[in-house]
């Protein structure tokens, strides 16, 4: 992939992020029992001078992880009493005027709020530094796309060497992310990591029995191409460079002589969840179609948009290429409202916890 | 003075504040050699896990200091090997996307950036945790105002009880300052402070002989109240939040009984130096007003046009004041032109180097 693609990634700015989605924070809030565990296993003795650094990779506006920052300080302070330094960390061109502002109460008495626009594929923080490493639906995002899709928009519709290609990028990243973080962690120190996966049943994120969102956003691309709106050069491009792990996928390096288990990771645990889209909940109560389609389709939006607007030729002025945009997620809300049964951005994760064991 | 407003002082944002800031950054440049005999000072045993811990403190985009905070990579490597951590640190409205962009190069192999969004008047970092703390051309902004001033725009100008509030503001600022560095840094660990100050010769920023700055600004605030464009009130509000204190108001809590000495906090070193002005500077080679001019306003804009701005009444359309603070500097833009002799803004600092005894 162009590096220059990916740095153009991002997730929506302006606070709007964690506004529209209410489902990313369920995810999280389920991952505080896991963060609670991990801080009570950290040894006294790894927390040196007294300060307990924890970090947040890939933490967009943070307003999704408020819950769970909160839960892990309280529970830090209870344990060690001592200083907490929270490390909210994203890619560079993540909206950091905007994660400021939403992450300022965290602070106080004892707490120390930092950022990192480090990308969780380098070193963010000093060796030994992090006694407790926290991600959640971050780690699919793949450093590059390998190449694009000739048939689809994202990897789980690829097949033969597309497929395969992807599917190499991924195990090449996780790897690069588990032994980054086993260089950051002190001895002790623990992971909790919360990755978009294919469960056990073949689920995955908008594809857990209803419309598969993906086949739809491909449908749809599909169509501009057909009707002429978007050109074929264009509907390649539009290839997310994302990777659904399969649990086996995430365990592989961490067993045996695998390169993270010998740079001292422990899988502790881990566990497949399905965390209901709130929008289709909300549908099954009011039943209001277009009030449906209304909410749901920014969810879509703020981790979508970015690609299919970069897919767009910079050929086009940059009005006619948000104009397309526009329209695409205009035919999604028409989908959704002449047909909305079925339609559901259900998460589908792996939840998982290591320690640094040395 | 109300908290609001001193929320709303900014540098200028998207990178702009180092670009029209030539003269800030030879400020910097001179604290280097300061700098690196501090990290040469820096007791080994004091840098724990290997990682030497240094801030910029109220930072603003990055850009003025960057040859600095190479220098000072550079000592710590040489001097320890370890891993760096530079946290750069500025108040919540900073611009922090213009930042991390401009500093994405200071990072790198050993070299972790961190960013805070915690004001110099808070403990930005843990307790024990800094190595070195840097701060250049920002701690003369004060917590807040103590009161508006009736007849100038800064406290160089004020008298009487109006002077002796600013006073005691700036003391108990200054003490405030001292005592979180006192608590952030490691036993042994610096403090490389360069301040606005008013040194031995009265002279201070904008006043070193030619044209009184701080005059000119007054002089032209007050002609725009009796051309009716501002209001007595406006003219008022219009009343920087800042202090330059003298060499013995620095020193004053870091002799005898003085709240920083008690502390453990040492002043190693103290001088006050001045940076001509690049701009008159140029003027001198050039000669050409109408260059000057150009080059020379947006340095005086990109540090008080919040103030002025946030002076006007808010009954006023944002168009309006903007309109209003254009004006201003326009008028300064034009007594630039018609009488360029003796227009200079002069840096006067206070370079101080301390360290923390126990």
């Amino acid at each position: 992939m162009s590096t220059s693609q990916a740095e153009n990634i991002t997730m929506s700015a302006g606070g709007r992020y964690s506004l529209a989605t209410a489902g990313a924070r369920d995810v999280i809030d389920g991952a505080a029992p896991l963060v609670v565990r991990a801080i009570g296993e950290v040894p006294a003795a790894a927390v040196k001078a007294g300060v307990f650094t924890m970090s947040d990779m890939g933490c967009a506006d943070g307003g999704t992880s408020l819950g769970m920052v909160r839960a892990a300080v309280g529970a830090v302070r209870e344990r060690f009493g001592g200083a907490v330094a929270v490390v909210y960390t994203d890619q560079l061109r993540n909206d950091f005027n905007a994660l400021v502002h939403i992450v300022q109460d965290v602070g106080g008495d004892g707490v120390h709020t930092l950022f990192s626009a480090t990308s969780f594929y380098d070193a963010i923080l000093p060796p030994g530094s992090l006694h407790l490493g926290f991600s959640a639906t971050a780690m699919h995002w793949l450093s590059g796309k390998p190449c694009d899709l000739a048939a689809h928009v994202h990897a789980v519709g690829a097949a033969g060497d597309e497929r395969e290609k992807f599917a190499a990028q991924a195990r090449a990243d996780w790897q690069k992310i588990l032994l980054h973080r086993a260089e950051e962690l002190a001895p002790g120190g623990q992971l909790v990591l919360v990755v978009f996966c294919i469960d056990g049943r073949g689920r995955y994120l908008g594809n857990t029995g209803g419309v598969n969102m993906f086949a739809q956003f491909n449908a749809l691309w599909r169509r501009f191409v057909d009707e002429g709106a978007v050109t074929e050069e264009e509907y390649r491009a539009m290839t997310l460079p994302q990777f659904y792990r399969t649990v086996e996928e995430f365990r592989a390096p961490l067993e045996g002589e695998g390169a993270a288990a010998q740079a001292g990771l422990e899988l502790l645990e881990m566990e497949t969840r399905i965390v209901p889209c709130p929008f289709a909940a909300d549908f099954k109560a009011h039943g209001d179609a277009g009030k449906f389609a209304e909410a749901y389709i920014p969810t879509l939006r703020t981790w979508s948009e970015s690609v299919f607007y970069g897919a767009l030729s910079t050929a086009r002025a940059e009005g006619e290429r948000r104009a397309i945009v526009d329209d695409f997620y205009r035919a999604y809300g028409d989908a959704v409202r002449s047909h909305p049964a079925g339609h559901a951005m259900d998460y589908v994760h792996a939840y998982m916890r290591m320690r640094k064991t040395r």
